[in-house]
């Protein structure tokens, strides 16, 4: 299919997906969780493991790998020209109770495009590079798109490096550590295009029997961490009226994100995901509850109008339980993100050439691809995951089902790199 | 004021007040925490310096220690004849966030009652002794007043010593490591009568200006574990109609007792104590919470009736969200519990000889006398407790309004131990 003198040649088996499917096996290993989960949390033992067998991959691909300051790593295939390259990317790391397709199916995607390339003798004008971002997931350094987030230039290395991850380590101990504090430069220049192939995590396609979805919107998502600050006392002497109760306001917070959503139309999300109780024993009433919230519109106005209920909800709450409340961080993404129309076009051209129908879709998740939307035209494309599910161990793809978007994104890519982009 | 031929007196100062209360002060340097605090969790290492501390103290006075299987101590001053003893107790261990004299007072005030006894050659017929509970406050092994349990017989040594403390550790390990693993058998044989002084936790006292209350009944409390299972998802691409949120569910039970207790009376009291939702990071909706909840009622019908809407609340929720819901253990106390009526009544004798008004009470927390009512005539004395905050670093107690209880104990302990209780 990279065969570019056969456009008209529909077979979704031009690029090795047997490889691709043997590597995203091989991957699901390391830090294989459960029956067919992984835990792979950014900086940790298992990272190292899959990090490493990756750049060998890449290396045993030909392919010139480099890492960055805050541990990015890139896999160059060499173009005809000295230009910006063509990235394809996404990330290795996972959710403690994480997929095997999450991050790895666009990672190991790229990788697969840029071995069909060599198989198949196909010369590009510029560079495709290949890139695992560090941390994507933020499930043990905040923020999440860390990495993607110090390449861009939107975060300070320095502020990344001293991200904490709760056990008294930071991601800068454990990036050196594991050995992967490397010598490139961030902000790094940024690629002349970037697509990212992520497994969709909604069941839209999978219920429409579709294989590709182009994504053309973000919804808008914000994230809190507060600490809400009562005072412990006895659980059976103290009387409801004279009580501080941090777990009851903090529950009631809880309650009114899953209640205050259904007034936002039935997109908006909202979650409390991080609850820490103190001191958390037997006949005492709690002193202290620390809660992750985030919540999600896919209009800015709309994730605007759920920022003020939340901000009321939490000051309600507060108040009729006699607690303080601290702000101990935040983060948003996704507001006013834009894709590129033009890459966007570039891959419904290709989805049509190989009868791939695709639809457009708006992402609720946050992707490495929205820091780099920021500085390069970028695309986003979605296979069908089963059911949807996500974030479990449980997540699964159907692969006779994914295969069409990786054809298309093959395709997507060389026109790309032969120059088919805005940038330089 | 232990000198019986001056039954008259009216002074406070009859037993050595300022030695309790320097007793107090230097069990309160134990585990010290925060600014007035103690944590001196059982069978910690604070807690075996208190134990080593008390029973040096004892020693000190003459008193014969012993200690049981399950690490209760006594201390016994001998009487003229080999009866059943009279025993004046409470616990020495606190809560994580604990006050410095919730427990310690009464145990404390026991020891100051038998030296006051020394110091004025005062001799009774049954031995007095004074003992210090293992494990009252339930906060790092659970049961709650685990000690008293075993020696009354209400639970086997074996399941006392196999209580994990949640760090891998166990009740018995921790107790021989502490070198509290004593020799004398349990169940123990009941005292003549049990004597409890302790602070009342409320602020009933504390608002009417009375110095003593008289418990003559028992709020019934019950308590369970839950543990409720969903399903991780992705907090910002998962619609909420198809997420199973266990930390949704376990908010929605937490609101509810806070909502519930109001239809039960101003009395009623329920609190989720404890919260713990796994796997609790950014970006992934909670697959499991595991909550301690506890609810209490000044009768035992209405604490049923409490227990039947708290059951349909937990089935509500877990419905709502496709939890499972699993109980991982339960505990009740105070139903049915009786004080005896002729120990209450020379509790209020000795008050009306040294014009000290009483009141009588119901208990809402749980005591270890709970335990001994059901062995032996029992009576609990309540002091006042400034504003009632307790399990809080700021309990304070005013000396002055705990004086005249600590001598009514002192006459009250002497006329039992002379014979006017109907044991043996």
């Amino acid at each position: 299919m990279l065969d570019r003198e056969h456009v008209g040649d529909q077979s979704p088996q031009a690029i090795s997906f047997d490889r691709l499917w043997d590597s995203l096996g091989a991957a699901a290993e390391i830090g294989r969780w459960r029956s067919c989960g992984v835990q792979r949390l950014a900086l940790t033992d298992a990272d190292r493991r899959m990090r490493d067998t990756f750049c060998a991959w890449c290396r045993d691909a030909g392919l010139h790998v480099r890492v960055d300051r805050i541990g990015n790593i890139f896999a160059r295939r060499q173009g005809a020209a000295e230009l910006a390259p063509v990235m394809i990317g996404s990330h290795l790391d996972s959710q403690v109770a994480g997929g095997r397709f999450d991050g790895a199916l666009g990672v190991l995607a790229g990788l697969e495009i840029l071995r069909s390339l060599d198989d198949r003798g196909i010369e590009t004008r510029r560079p495709v590079e290949v890139v695992s971002w560090s941390n994507e997931e933020g499930a043990r350094f905040s923020p999440p798109m860390l990495g993607a987030s110090v390449f861009t230039g939107a975060l300070p290395l320095e502020r990344a490096l001293a991200a904490p991850d709760g056990d008294g380590a930071t991601f800068g101990t454990e990036l050196a550590r594991i050995g992967y504090a490397g010598a490139a430069p961030v902000p790094g220049a940024p690629p002349a295009a970037y697509f990212e192939l992520h497994i969709e995590q909604d069941d839209v396609l999978h219920r429409r029997g579709l294989e590709l979805g182009i994504v053309t919107g973000a919804f808008t998502a914000h994230a809190a961490v507060l600490r809400l600050r009562g005072a412990t006392a006895h659980s059976g002497a103290t009387p409801m009226r004279r009580r501080r109760d941090a777990v009851a306001g903090a529950a009631e917070i809880c309650c009114g994100l899953d209640r205050l959503t259904g007034a936002h139309g039935s997109d908006a999300r909202a979650t409390t995901t991080r609850l820490t109780v103190w001191p958390n024993r037997p006949g005492i009433v709690a002193g202290e509850a620390v809660l992750s919230i985030d919540y999600r519109h896919p209009t800015t106005a709309g994730a605007e109008a759920m920022r003020r209920d939340v901000d009321e909800l939490v000051r309600d709450a507060c108040d009729r339980h006699g607690l303080e409340c601290e702000r101990l961080g935040d983060w948003s993404f996704g507001d006013r993100v834009t894709f590129d129309p033009e890459l966007a076009n570039l891959v419904r051209r290709n989805a049509r050439l190989l009868g791939v129908q695709t639809t457009d879709m708006t992402s609720s998740a946050g992707h490495d691809a929205y820091l780099l939307a920021g500085v390069s035209p970028t695309a986003i494309l979605f296979t069908p995951c089963v059911d949807g599910i996500t974030h479990n161990e449980h997540e699964d793809v159907d692969p006779e089902r994914i295969a069409p978007a990786v054809d298309v994104l093959a395709r997507a890519v060389v026109d790309a790199a032969d120059g088919e982009v805005r940038g330089d």
